[in-house]
């Protein structure tokens, strides 16, 4: 008999029918026995009477592969608003040990918790709540991905694995390569820029390494960056794509995936079309006037700050996410591009989103001698070197005004379901603690 | 004016319109200047009559960016349909040197000129030639998570840090992980496996590393495995997977992107709807029995068997991939199934594609006692290896008859595209030789 999903049961009502699935929940009342099966839809809530099905389920634990002959039977209080009556028993992969964590109730994610829940991943993830978020992260990149196509955006492959750390050097990863030194790529910025001179937009969806020497609640070694660059655009253009692309997301997943959001208790977020924007300067102002600290002419924004300016956006400005403009040109990278009206101020924005910052967005120096004098004065850096020149051939060769994006994809996970820490967002998460599993 | 992409333009025909894009070409005939200016989706040409418009290109070079205002004529001769007259120039960024690699006719790809091809990537890619490549593989892509998302697979993010190396010990990269010892993934291998017991059926498409020691046309140290693993299924249901799955990208490719296959050449595959499978053994006889070479009893097939089986399945089956079945359990990994009624071979299949073998697939050993003794004979591994224990801890815990497959994004696209080495289908590959750009 072909197998019936639990997502379709209630469509076979009176019927009898085949399932397969995990045992997930087994308990007594009344003198009958309730069985829950897991499969990739859901739970099916089979009620079993006969002595000899209850049998076959005797020293069987959580995790058991069974199949179930039984008849459907509409029932609103069962999950899918139908269950299995009459049911014959085929265990398929008997499990006669317990699981090492509970899967049936939701699993505690408090930071003194946290290690237990990823000790035991393989199983805990089998927990609905923790199916939930990776469904959601699934849908989410699935969701950039439709908006990149939507756009006339190409999707790229660069590589990981680089001769020279050209962004950075302590946070970068060294590999033994054949007995020389190669590192990890941080990010895919100088390939992403070479492309858009071939396709003029791109993205890419990979991992990306860095050696984070702590254990945070925003950071990890290794994490999914969600990159897009393009050309023939400028700040505004940068602005509006991005402000677009978060409300894409936030609608597709709220469509397509209400019953994951509402039992993770997620709400949607409060988004205008055009996510509002405040300079750095603006944002030091308010905050430390509301607050008794002082971060007036501060570089960077603290992360109370973070948290603080997107309360005060969602209270003032009926939004929840909040574009960071203006910052100093001064601490950026060379490839970065200042404001032509104040070499002081940089062309970049930064998207923060519930609390923390989910992307960094700028525009990039296109002009060959600019780019040039601003690796050797910024970054002391060798044009020469096999790390820069590639990117330098392209720019000696006709760049047009671009910029792009890079944005965290379990940190947007965290937010959109509304998590603590990044790692909550990621199936087998990795920091300087962790490496397995 | 808002901008007219290349293959907007024969809708545009009579009016004046604006383009932007890079110089392409330039040429004089019969006194008029012709340029092609080259935007994402292609070229336009543009007839320049006026002497101060010709005179704004004097000293600039293929890869100016510039904008075109001119008007739309009908010209069957022109790429498009249509060409620009009457034009106006603004250079937005002016090239003044020569580029590093000829552009505007197709690259060579002998051998002896890959590693030219590779060095100046970064402009050599602006060649269409080379664009329609990875257009292609963008497409290619698209059209593999189109197939996952129909059929019901959830997409996943997997470490490629680990601890240890689990799988084969030679050919791992090892990083200085904080001081200690951590390894490049090879595979997803085990947590996809892992996977399937929370969501059945699963994707990635991500890169891995491999620490191949040699230079081939076959073999990277970095690539983007494409890998799909099915809970509830049998070796049947994985063979009818991967033959829809070719299927399904062979006509999606051919549906929307013709014109950049076949200005590469290439030639739509023949693929019947249920690709065939031979036996190894069979191979082996029919290969040692039409050439001089006697392979009758080998473990494997050798790289010209691989190619003369080929060509046989297309002569003779009319298909240009072939799957090979009855693999000698013997050398498999201590995670492959062995078939129920014969223990010496084991549930595996591998797809050849034009020569080449682009996938290799198998059911998994689902049996917790049978994968322990497996781990600890076959491979010698301790259960209580962390690279080992959360997929034990999986087994253990219940997983469904299961199966998957790799394949190799590069080595789909270049059997499709028709090229003869996988790093010609890579924007930046790596091997033992080459880490940049």
């Amino acid at each position: 008999m072909t197998r019936v999903l639990s997502s379709a049961l209630k469509d076979h009502v009176d019927q009898t029918i085949h399932i397969e699935g995990w045992l997930h929940k087994k308990r007594l009342l009344g003198g009958l026995t309730f069985i829950n099966v897991r499969d990739r839809h859901g739970l099916v809530q089979v009620v079993i009477k006969d002595k000899d099905e209850v049998e076959k389920l005797r020293g069987l634990q959580v995790g058991t592969v069974l199949a179930v002959d039984g008849q459907v039977v509409a029932e609103p209080r069962a999950p899918g608003g139908a269950e299995l009556h009459d049911a014959k028993l085929t265990i398929l992969v008997p499990v006669t040990s317990e699981p090492p964590i509970e899967i049936d109730k939701p699993l505690s994610h408090k930071p003194d918790n946290l290690d237990t829940l990823f000790e035991y991943r393989s199983i805990g993830l089998r927990n609905l709540q923790e199916t939930a978020i990776f469904k959601t992260q699934a849908a989410i990149t699935r969701a950039l991905r439709d908006y990149f196509y939507d756009h006339d955006f190409t999707e790229i492959h660069t590589p990981k694995l680089l001769a020279a750390a050209t962004e950075g050097g302590a946070e970068v990863f060294k590999i033994n390569y054949f007995g020389k030194e190669a590192t990890l790529a941080q990010s895919p910025q100088f390939y992403k820029q070479i492309m858009v001179g071939i396709f003029e937009r791109v993205f890419e969806i990979a991992p990306v390494y860095r050696a984070e020497p702590s254990s945070t609640t925003r950071h990890m070694t290794e994490y999914t960056s969600i990159d897009g660059e393009m050309g023939f655009m400028d700040i505004n253009g940068l602005e509006e794509g991005l402000s677009d692309l978060l409300n894409y997301v936030s609608d597709y997943i709220w469509k397509n995936h209400e019953a994951e959001l509402k039992l993770l208790q997620a709400t949607k977020p409060q988004l205008p079309q055009k996510i509002p924007s405040l300079s750095m300067s603006e944002i030091h102002e308010r905050y430390s006037k509301s607050t008794n600290q002082n971060t007036v002419g501060e570089k960077d924004l603290r992360p109370d700050e973070e948290r603080w300016i997107c309360e005060y956006a969602q209270k003032e400005l009926g939004s929840e996410a909040v574009f960071v403009t203006d910052w100093p040109a001064a601490d950026m990278k060379f490839y970065h591009k200042s404001q032509t009206d104040n070499h002081e101020l940089a062309e970049r924005i930064d998207l923060l989103f519930r609390g923390v910052e989910i992307a960094t967005g700028s525009m990039r120096e296109n002009n060959y001698a600019e780019v040039l004098k601003q690796l050797q004065e910024k970054a002391g850096g060798n044009p020469d070197d096999p790390g820069f020149k590639p990117l330098l051939m392209a720019m000696q060769n006709g760049m047009p005004p671009h910029g792009g994006f890079g944005m965290g994809l379990e940190r947007l996970t965290e937010k959109f379901v509304g998590l603590n820490n990044v790692k909550e967002a990621t199936l087998f998460p990795r920091d300087i603690n962790r490496l397995s599993p």
